[in-house]
């Protein structure tokens, strides 16, 4: 049976950790399938995690560690001894151990930097320091730069000697600088090709290269990238002194990530991505903690039908309808929600347009509105044979379509000025008015026309 | 203030299209931030959108059409007549391309395809008839292959004659292909500054590259460009012919452009991203698309509250409480539901294991189900003093929330394995269930406990 043979490679990998044979462990991993070994991994116990990595010593452990999502990396880092967390990350690229270590509670982290070679530590440092999105927090510091007054023939010359570790860092440019490390030219490596040795780099450089400044945001950065065709570009700081290089790769990682985080969000998940083989603990901790303030909002937006009783006693009938009033408006609410959070992402919306988003949404509000008003209406009406139950139950559907439209475009708008995250906050936020509006306008409309009902 | 000065660059855009000065235009929009060309655009309406393009002439308008988002750029070209859209799309790589039209309705992208080309015409729909995420649906057909026999001398002349073509390409490496076409080596450019002319291509290229199957998917892609480190990766068909290369950008596109789409059907957004640019008919019926099976799904829910009208009319206070178990639930699902998507995108749990996933969600339900229980019985029992109340609510959230967290994690698994895509359908289908099973539990448990309330 198939489930027989899907169980395999982590029981071999235990089998493989308890016998301690660091080669046999090696080969093993070597041959299976990328995606079976982060499967695999994830299914060990965290003791046997931990013994893996160890097992591997610092290279291997940073192969593996680069080959998972980079949460599972993080988490699995994490759960080591200072000292051989430091090993480790020191095989990692710059960028990725930033961002490997952003992922973590920051003690742990504090602790693995202090346990780092100083130099590596303080470099790392300088790159955590920036936004994450930002050109510094996704520049890579290992590239090549020569002075200008270098000749081609002493850039090859370093490049013949250094093959390997110019094969390693991918490298497609080189970067000239001048006398203070002020970005002055950029050569492509498949340049070279065509020049003479003997010219000096100044001469065969593309002098004033395109540049990025180490703030630049993630958007900016993307457009940079698609407009000029880059697959690198050089970061400087204000002195147009060169710090970095930032990869077209990085970019696309970034946004992957970031639409990630903003999917994870709208559903509940907060603090971070979650794993199954996290301990139990954190997974339920962290949804918990989401879903306590859900249940203190929901329990604001019920007081609206707490003070109604009455009349819902009266006409009970309209308690069948709540929750869909409740679920539609939500559902028509979060629509408008995620094309605001999309629209602000890619840049075509700024968060100060609201009145242009108003006016787009309310628009589509009142047509949406209509047509689910006059369905639920005529389902209400068929059902009881009263017209009015019908026509409450519609004109509330209609109006609180409208609210939750105009409200779920705006939102998103208003919590990104508020420098607030609109994917997490924009969901929950928007359900409770539009639930406290919806069934306001059902029971107060339904209280004014009781003797109809 | 600073709307006044927002407002300015798509009235300068109208200003200029109006004029048809194409010079003025052209240099216009160079100096435009690209991220404000793209948010200008979006702000003209249709006719001066296609207007635009037609000014622009082919070149400049794919230009354009290449900075801004793939779905706002489909929208543009269709409007277009097929001949001008065929110009434009002639300027654009060959992946772009096929994106696009594959982001169109299935006849607009035929009437543009039967106005190009027809060579062009054929490799496009080979390129559209791949799986969208497949390597056949990510390559370009775009890339430098020399036959075996040919020595360095003749690839460095022929670099050097097109040199502004192979610019273009960002040509990395150059593939060497056999008599019929077989892929037989690889030569980074680069690694032509070391070699002789005089060797023969044969002698100095890496033989049996690592390559690709034109249906690999993208999460296996992903990995292996991860552990092999590669920028680019040739495609080969079952014969081992060289069909193509997909770059590593290409993958990172396809998962942001994956995520999105998740992000955005859970969010109630189908049939392609929307833009508050498009005509409202269009956002409107999207969305009403959705909703409208919304409605029907909440309605079946409804049912089991109109089966309990009599128990609810006698214990009105548990009316207050129906839409917060609803939500509540849908809340604890959702959370389930954008784990299991998460772990079945990166490839750490397989649509086969059910039971593995029923173990790790049932019991954190338990554990959540129980915090909320008590805290939503709490505080049922506090606001009626009486204890019965407090225990229906408490025990029907709690028991609910181990049917909703558990179905969360599962039925991504199992639309997965039917076919359908679990972002669209796990939502909507799990509110439903979780409603009607919330519903039944606390108006069944009142029902039996009636004489107590």
């Amino acid at each position: 049976m198939a489930t027989d043979h899907e169980n395999r490679p982590w029981e071999e990998l235990e089998d493989l950790i308890a016998a301690e044979g660091r080669r046999d462990l090696q080969e093993y991993l070597d041959e299976l399938e990328p995606g079976e070994l982060g499967r695999s991994i994830s299914r060990l116990d965290r003791e046997d995690q931990r013994r893996l990595l160890l097992l591997l010593g610092p290279e291997g452990a940073a192969d593996v560690i680069d080959v998972v999502p980079e949460a599972q990396g993080a988490d699995l880092i994490e759960q080591l001894p200072p000292v051989e967390a430091a090993g480790i990350l020191a095989e990692v690229p710059s960028d990725h151990k930033a961002d490997l270590l952003s992922e973590m509670p920051r003690d742990e982290a504090e602790s693995i930097l202090e346990a780092m070679d100083p130099r590596e530590a303080a470099e790392t440092r300088r790159l955590i320091g920036h936004e994450p999105d930002s050109a510094g927090g996704l520049m890579i510091t290992e590239y090549l730069a020569f002075p200008d007054q270098a000749s081609v023939g002493d850039v090859l010359d370093d490049l013949r000697a250094n093959r390997r570790q110019v094969a390693d860092f991918s490298v497609q440019y080189i970067y000239v600088t001048g006398r203070r490390g002020e970005l002055v030219g950029v050569l492509p490596v498949r340049d070279l090709v065509f020049a003479d040795p003997e010219t000096a780099v100044a001469q065969t450089m593309i002098p004033g290269p395109r540049r990025v400044a180490v703030d630049s945001q993630l958007d900016d950065l993307r457009r940079f990238f698609d407009q000029h065709g880059l697959l690198a570009a050089p970061v400087v700081d204000r002195a147009g002194r060169l710090l970095g290089v930032v990869r077209e790769e990085a970019l696309e990682e970034a946004s992957t990530r970031r639409v990630t985080r903003q999917f994870l969000g709208f559903s509940g998940i907060v603090g971070g991505e979650e794993y199954r083989s996290m301990p139990l603990r954190v997974r339920s901790g962290r949804r918990l903690s989401w879903l306590s303030i859900n249940v203190v909002l929901n329990v604001i937006a019920a007081t609206v039908i707490a003070a109604y009783q009455d009349t819902l006693a009266a006409a009970i009938a309209l308690a069948v309808f709540l929750p869909m009033i409740s679920d539609m408006s939500g559902c028509s609410g979060n629509q408008a929600v995620a094309v605001s959070i999309r629209e602000l992402t890619l840049g075509l919306v700024r968060p100060g347009e609201l009145l242009r988003v108003l006016g787009k949404e309310a628009s589509l509000g009142l047509i949406n509105g209509l047509v689910l008003g006059l369905l639920l209406g005529g389902l209400a009406y068929l059902w009881q044979g009263n017209v009015w139950l019908g026509l409450i139950v519609g004109v509330a559907l209609a109006a609180n379509t409208v609210v939750a439209v105009s409200l779920g475009g705006l939102l998103p708008l208003l919590f990104r000025r508020w420098r607030l995250d609109p994917a997490l906050v924009a969901g929950p936020a928007l359900t409770t008015v539009t639930d406290m509006c919806g069934f306001f306008l059902v029971l107060s409309l339904a209280t004014a026309l009781l003797p109809r009902l």
